[in-house]
């Protein structure tokens, strides 16, 4: 086999690329794939469908975390795509597949995780139908869909020079979780609020649709790190996106005694941290933002470089699921 | 551990059972898990919505099946779910996982059997999103979408006594493609018309929503084997349902050559055998029942047992996705 044309050779984005261009367009998708979700049109109506999966060993350890917060996780990580539309989540469908040998109060844990993130994150959505299978490793796909209500689904191709570049939710916090599950040390119990991030996020699943309503030109939810997420929206838009360092200082702060307590930057947990499910999104100067946001950048006309921190490209390193 | 309290020794129906019974029901669910496919109310509309698993090694081999295969039958077996849910497959999203050191000629075959699947089986809809990650072994899942056309969903609980049982599609011949290549003989390829079948199933797609515009009373795609899936109507139903065996004789007639030359009973294959993804539905008497659907038996009044075969009671063996 050539080595050059394995999928951890090529990444997910190059992977991607090659096979969905094969894909053939139906006449239902009002959009397609490349966004946070892809909007089908249905008799009188449309509805918002993504879908996104779970793997152990390569998203997630059995040892850190329970059932229940594999469920938490999945409705989080799900609804914060559709809410990344500008759309309420309505219902969603899972399939698990685990060894024989677990106990059946493992899959009990993830239905009470389940119903935690559906309450707590996306009240009136339910999980309306799933599928039980065997497998050697733990797998979960989930796919979640949401209702427009009637209006224009937001895109990550939207944004436009002058535009005000804001954030919903946390930035870095689940990196840090991440780096202290990763740790020996005994920190991970005294910052257990980071640890808890990375094993059960908070997305800030209405302000999506508070988004949609006020304006925002484009939004994404932010899994793959501030830096790769924005580029995305960048590359989408056609845009530069320049982010204030300034404005990120908050966000380090929060994470300044972890960080200490780990020798690391919180500066690198902030913007190239994914997981936190945040919601990065565009709005036209002038427009009242929804105080769910905070700015912290503004978009400029296409340049040499998709994203950068004050006058400095900032590179486009985060996760790829494939390579890691 | 209790071994006695293992997924394996649960079965698929007892873990479904006492995990979905936790999950809270949400205002949109119409109909929500238990049936071929779950009904989302929408803002002026709704949607139809399933999700299926397949998994290397538990529900297929890389020895067998191409990856265009693969793609193909993961169409297949999630549009028969929307099919008899009466409504007509309009999109879907994939998620796979496959090792980083796969070929990217593999994943382009997918999506190639992808498209030939949609093109021959559900032409309008298309893959509207997707997932791409990394894993051990091939993991596939995929939830499908359908579009009621404002009719009324068919359900497995609508079947009455004095109601005609009918099939659209084959029944058994995926079931002997299966044996066929489990067997060392060179009848593979004598009987490739079978083996593909099971590589590449042909449900009856549109015969979905033409039994639904004709009045069918309950109906459901056949995965797990005649039997099984004629009690699950039945108990659906709360009724007894009794195939004729001479009604069966020529589903068994274009299995005979196959099973003489691997010394199988055809009988087998056509009550237990699943993966067809034929239809099964129930009419009431006096309606004229469209060409696809072959009569193959009656539904009685609730009796001792859930299937009759004649007038003998009908096993409910068959595939069970959890221990096989």
């Amino acid at each position: 086999m050539n080595e050059k044309n394995t999928l951890a050779s090529l990444g997910e984005n190059e992977s991607l690329r090659r096979t969905i261009g094969l894909l053939v367009a139906g006449e239902n998708a009002l959009v397609g794939p490349g966004d946070d979700a892809a909007v089908v049109s249905v008799s009188g109506s449309s509805f918002v469908v993504t879908t996104d999966t779970m793997i152990e060993d390569h998203d997630f350890r059995l040892d850190w975390s329970t059932g229940f917060d594999l469920g938490f996780k999945a409705i989080a990580s799900n609804v914060a795509d559709v809410a990344a539309m500008g759309a309420v989540p309505i219902a969603l469908t899972v399939a698990i597949a685990l060894p024989g040998s677990t106990n059946i109060k493992f899959l009990e844990d993830f239905a009470a995780g389940l119903n935690a993130g559906i309450q707590e994150l996306a009240p009136g959505a339910s999980v309306v139908g799933g599928d039980l299978a065997s497998s050697d490793k733990v797998f979960i796909s989930v796919t979640a869909h949401g209702d427009l209500q009637g209006l224009a689904p937001v895109l990550r191709s939207g944004a436009q020079a002058g535009d005000i570049v804001v954030v919903a939710g946390t930035l870095g916090r689940a990196a840090a979780g991440l780096a202290l599950l990763q740790s020996d040390s005994d920190a991970k119990s005294a910052f257990d609020d980071l640890v808890n991030i990375q094993l059960r996020p908070q997305p800030p699943i209405t302000a999506g649709v508070i988004a949609n309503k006020a304006g925002a030109t484009s939004m994404l939810d932010i899994s793959d790190g501030l830096a790769k997420d924005a580029s995305r929206i960048a590359k989408a838009s056609g845009v530069t996106i320049q982010l204030d360092s300034s404005a990120l200082d908050g966000f380090k702060a929060v994470l300044e005694l972890a960080a200490m307590r780990l020798e690391s930057d919180p500066s690198n947990w902030v913007l190239f941290g994914g997981e936190d499910h945040s919601l990065l999104a565009t709005f036209p100067q002038g427009v009242e933002i929804p105080r769910e946001f905070k700015p912290i950048g503004s978009v400029l006309n296409k340049g040499e470089h998709d994203v950068l921190l004050n006058s400095e490209p900032l590179p486009q390193k985060g996760w790829d699921s494939i390579t890691g």
